[in-house]
């Protein structure tokens, strides 16, 4: 009875089991959110790792974040390969998500963005590190990725695993990492925590001109950074859930 | 007859008499306002004193300011517990309220919040002075709270008495305190005082730090403040009433 | 025949005859366009002299300029007393309106605002000059009103002949004067150039400081602001246009 | 037979040819686009060459860009005279985008702006260059254009042949011109090019300020600049769909 055989498959295979709808659901608002928050602009990407399968993520096709719907949103396996794209076009970068994902299993979710503020701090070599407890995770401070260092002079996008795997050991076991002359990648262990990081880290470093401009900073230490990250965890779905309201009912 | 026992006793007891609701109203608007005018995030929180029971205040549940409605009011006694929370969690950081009720007879509404444009202030240990009659309130400078000379490195938040007593006595006889790699806390004699003076000190910061990076300012004088501060406090209903009509009506 | 007499002497004294209810309209257009476009916030006014009595100027009465209907517009005499105000409250600082239609006849209209980016150019003593044609009118560079030279230490208003008298004179022939500690007054020839001055204004402060932070700025001389000026005259037009689409209908 | 004579000419004579609708509904797009954005306030123009005859190109009548409509869009020839204006008053600038048509066959789309962010730059001397993959098309670095070396001191238009010229000489093959004291003159291939490129023009210039206060910018090579650009090319429809969406419907 191949009917039966192929539910079977279904039950006993991960790999083909649908994500839970919530889960897109969440994809399709930190699309939204990132994109009325300021850190995305018609480019910039967010994805979510599945979570009936480790080795896919979830990720919007070619589309700018604030028109995603939860119909644009393709799964992915750890070689960036869309699984059920059609005839859908792919982001040109999602092997940063790809190489991510098989560097850190901790990593749920990634943000890759062009937020504004973070430009500076990029092409100027100085690392992001957390002004205040909202940026806590920002720890002891950001690297910086310099693509010249792996390859020479390039279009300056991130379109193969070599350059994916170089950018995922420069992140490290961080949260952020800067990229010269292109924008930053973000990480988290959820949804809701990678748009809080990706939104506080643009703030910081809006701050963190105006201080520099200012005077000299004190910064969180490490030891106030770790305690502070903790507490701020525990309290990621207060934004979280007011970013949603902004955006309002997603079709 | 013990009904009647109970009336009297919530007549004569001030503790259980309810705030006007007129109070409760201009709470709400509060919160709202202070989101819409970018003093608050999704974090932050404003209370007033109870005004019926000078040993009580009332101050939203853990919620963010924006969504803040009538039915998220706690009434929290002078120790900063909440009394008809139920299974309601009210701010980790209630502590502050409560201290400052304390401190200051005086005070009848408190802002704590992490507006912008005071972080760079804060961590480069620069005060805050009054660039025009609009921020006068901000008399001969602010203090700094630094958290570190009371309690070492910790999590940055005002979690107990201790720390809250502390701050306030850093607040003084002040109208703001900042406090360093957090925000700051501004205090008044109504809530549309205080609401005048958080979104006021936020527009001072923005302003000196633009006047710091064209030259030598001419602060206002500590009689110019007094003055114009005496002043703008007759006026305060003017822009209270626009900032509340910004928001509309709340349900 | 009283009844008579009445008519003739409303036909014969001007100073009873009703101001065109298009000005009226225009008025209110630049309350509520000076506050949409950020020279305004809940204080600051503008007024405009009265088309068939140049003894008199129409303002709103005290109120925040995003408010202002037709019916608050009040008519003040040269001295600046309000002659129908009945018990609405008129604006502290009218005297500053009186003074300036006193001394300058070629003046129609005339704001007072605490414009922001224009605060830190007043309390460093840095002359706003024209850095592109928009903002032409600036000409040669504003002067600087220090009211501690007319009166000591004050609450910084405006509040009487004196000082609004000295106002006028630094002002002189120019479009601009900047008030430290306070804010500035800008004067035109009708409506919509003194919004357009305002907003401009507002807009060159801005740009100036950001020049000013790259290097030396090559302004407008004042050759080229006289002829820049000139032209933009008689485009004031095309902003006023989709300023007032941007409020739409008023009522 | 005239009639038929009327229609044979018609279709033989390119120059009386009607551009295509799509066309003319991409120029008002981009009109409001740039408004929207930042770019245009009430002043600044879009014009597009004509799809069907190369020597004309269509240009709004005098008109704040945000609210032109269909109706509003002029046929220029090459001489900068619109040939069917009637009474409608054109530009007093239209000799910009006739001179740079003139000059350069590629160019498609040119966009006159007083785009905020790039007056500093204009000011002080200091080229554009590249800080980021966005702005690749910037390339070497702007030129600048000044209008003294070639007519003295002027009222800063444009307005005439021989400064517009002038300015297409300074223009050379680049994307980007700066016009000190006045703006910038952008050009395409295309209406959605050039509306993508005034808009990351103005963002280069906000974050070069920002990077310019921190340090020592490492902004993209030529190399990596010409290959960003042209991955950029291929990706410009992905943010002129979301800054549609963001216009909707056009009358």
């Amino acid at each position: 009875m191949p009917g039966l055989r192929g539910i079977s498959s279904q039950i006993s295979d991960p790999s083909s089991a649908a994500p839970d709808s919530k889960l897109i659901d969440d994809l399709v608002y930190a699309n939204r959110i990132l994109a009325d928050q300021g850190v995305f602009d018609a480019f910039g990407h967010v994805s979510v790792r599945h979570d009936k399968n480790l080795n896919r993520f979830l990720l919007s096709r070619n589309l700018a974040p604030a028109l995603v719907t939860a119909r644009d949103i393709l799964t992915h396996d750890l070689d960036g390969d869309p699984l059920d794209a059609g005839d859908r076009k792919p982001y040109l970068e999602r092997f940063i998500h790809a190489a991510v994902y098989r560097a850190r299993a901790d990593v749920k979710a990634v943000v890759h963005s062009h937020s504004p503020s973070l430009i500076p701090f990029g092409v100027t070599g100085i690392p992001l590190r957390p002004v205040y407890h909202m940026s806590a995770f920002l720890g002891g401070g950001t690297s910086l990725f310099e693509i010249r260092h792996e390859a020479g002079m390039t279009d300056m996008l991130i379109r193969d695993h070599k350059l994916a795997d170089a950018l995922a050991k420069s992140l490290g076991e961080d949260a952020v990492v800067l990229m010269r002359g292109h924008g930053a990648t973000v990480v988290g262990n959820s949804i809701p925590q990678v748009v809080y990081r990706a939104i506080y880290t643009e703030m910081n470093a809006r701050l963190q001109a105006q201080a520099a401009a200012l005077g000299t900073i004190t910064f969180l230490s490490v030891e106030e950074a770790t305690k502070a990250a903790a507490v701020n965890d525990g309290q990621v779905l207060r934004p979280w859930e007011l970013w949603k309201a902004r955006i309002g009912k997603i079709d």
